[in-house]
């Protein structure tokens, strides 16, 4: 039982009793609801801060763990266990799809994603199939194991989205200038659109396998859609990542739609269907609710190197971040990016007591 | 002289006959005055986008074809030769004075300038010290010669602004998270005060020196900076910039003051002392006028990869940063960061013919 788990043996966000993580807070607070405080996790939340994580992981490649259903149960629990977060989320990799369906993809440690076999012409397209459940057992495996451990506290699935899985697959691994992506984009429009409208389908089956499975909420990851203005991402992108979000707009779950150095590209990423917009740490939650609009909450948005800072300059980091959030029609508190490596988990654990106790519900 | 190798003999700006710079078109739209047409200047207009470039830098390292006058001079005047842009600007690196007072730095292709020993406590600072003529005699020279040979076409000086500077000596090279650099910052903020004091002091001696050989106006690269946000950033980054822009409010040399990423940053940007502020191709400068105020001028603001558009989509793009360019209070044209290296000369050619063509003056 996860409840036992939990340090203290406090559920996190539902009452004792309820099975369903239907009306735990995050879940809540995704819908605009109101909640008696601010609920919490954070991106990355599984992974290298934790000592649990590195000893678990320290002989095992980064892919061959999202394959292996226990390791990912495992992973997906233990910041739940260390930080009561409000929210679980699945431990995989945006490039775990394009690996099941044959991409050649490696995640080098310290440099990220690296694809052997980069996607530039139209016969490469032909790489690209759906995915289905049967392409990533483990992963509904995993996901239905962890929603009977996580009994009342929702559990995040998440893909990455067409422009960011394409500027992987494009430039062969992470990028600082995008050069080869924005190339492909201008001059071969309709090869492009042919690459985005493949990995929106892989999107959704991927997605598809991850609700069927059980999730209670997803998170559309485009990273990088920062990289492009607000004119191009609209043309380019936008209809593709809103084909990934319509895809699920009847499944009950409330969308997330994320990317970091998006402050210009918030209200596009709102309309692209998300029920709760990710907003980095450029911009305070208030002006971004002004450019997302009423109706949608937003998620963020803590400098994830505030946790570097003194204490008392860190509470009041989270603090403003609070008040701010406040403002918008719902808001979950997390990072405005992942949690780095070199992060204090006593630190986050401290977030997390410092967003419960300040937010003003 | 100059004028003999301009293509077509023409001067770029400034009338027949007028050896100074002073009523240059570029100098007009920084000061905010009516221009017949929008002047235009590329950020890394010299540099590997150009073969006479590559030929000329084949086997001599960045830094010590930056010590080197002639070298300056030659590689400074190539894209005003080949473009005719409007401003010139000093061919250098931002690390130079550091390397000049003996910091141990080395540009790595394809990495950027490496750190061998990086400023992470107090005993560190004292090999920081003001910045001097005698420390960079080749600049001074570089400039006189410069001035001479681009006669009415301004040439910018430039200077990396404190916190830019800083997050390499402490980061030790480019970074991806600016952990340590924030690290720093907030634990230690004396420290870091008088570490971006220092860096301040450096960029003042560096701009004076080119200032007093002759350039017709500065722009302080804080390139970096739209890694914090707005309040981190008037906290820990203003003041030391506003000292550094604030040394030449009198020098009757417009300032510029560029970033990228600094979409939420650029009112604190101008209120820093800007005459200009440069904005990268995220936020349209319509919007961007409207957060710097009307009484300043904005540069930029094409996304350098639009180079690999076909000629109608870059034509569109173009006319679209001119049109809302020419809402602000001064426009001058440029890129919203540096040329990529894979861009093809004969495209910037062509864009300096669309800006003077399609400006509504």
């Amino acid at each position: 039982m996860y409840c036992v788990a939990v340090p203290g043996g406090e559920t996190s966000g539902a009452s004792v009793g309820e099975p369903e993580p239907r009306d735990a807070l995050f879940l809540r607070a995704c819908r605009g609801e109101p909640t008696e405080r601010t609920p919490v996790w954070f991106m990355r939340q599984a992974g290298r801060a934790l000592p649990e994580y590195r000893r678990l992981r320290a002989n095992i490649a980064m892919l061959d763990s999202c394959r292996d259903p226990a390791m990912v149960t495992e992973i997906t629990l233990q910041p739940v266990r260390r930080f009561r977060t409000d929210a679980a989320i699945l431990f995989s990799d945006i490039v775990l799809p394009l690996v099941a369906i044959g991409m050649n993809i490696d995640i080098v440690a310290g440099v990220g994603p690296v694809v052997a076999d980069p996607i530039r012409d139209r016969a490469a397209l032909s790489r690209l199939r759906p995915v289905t459940g049967d392409d990533v057992p483990y992963v509904a495996d995993a996901v239905r194991t962890l929603v009977g451990e996580l009994g009342p506290i929702p559990l995040i699935g998440f893909s990455g989205a067409p422009f960011t899985l394409a500027s992987y697959l494009v430039e062969g691994g992470p990028s600082r200038t995008y050069a080869r992506t924005k190339q492909l984009m201008y001059t071969e429009p309709r090869l492009w659109h042919e690459l985005l409208g493949r990995l929106a389908d892989i999107a959704i089956g991927y997605l598809r396998v991850q609700v069927e499975a059980g999730v209670s909420a997803i998170q559309l990851f485009d990273s990088w859609a920062g990289v492009l203005d607000e004119v191009d991402y609209r043309r380019y992108v936008l209809p593709h990542s809103e084909r990934v979000l319509g895809a699920f707009a009847d499944a009950g779950v409330p969308r997330i739609h994320f990317g970091v150095n998006t402050g210009e590209l918030l209200g596009a990423m709102a309309e692209a269907g998300a029920d709760v917009v990710g907003v980095d740490w450029r911009v305070p939650l208030d002006e971004a609710a002004r450019r997302i609009g009423p109706m949608r909450a937003v998620q963020g948005n803590l400098d994830p190197a505030a946790v570097f800072a003194p204490a008392d300059v860190l509470a009041d980091k989270v603090h403003d971040v609070c008040v701010r959030g406040g403002k918008a029609g719902g808001h979950v508190f997390n990072l405005g990016h992942g949690v780095l490596p070199e992060t204090d988990p006593g630190v986050l654990a401290h977030i997390v007591d410092l967003v419960h106790a300040a937010s003003p519900g």
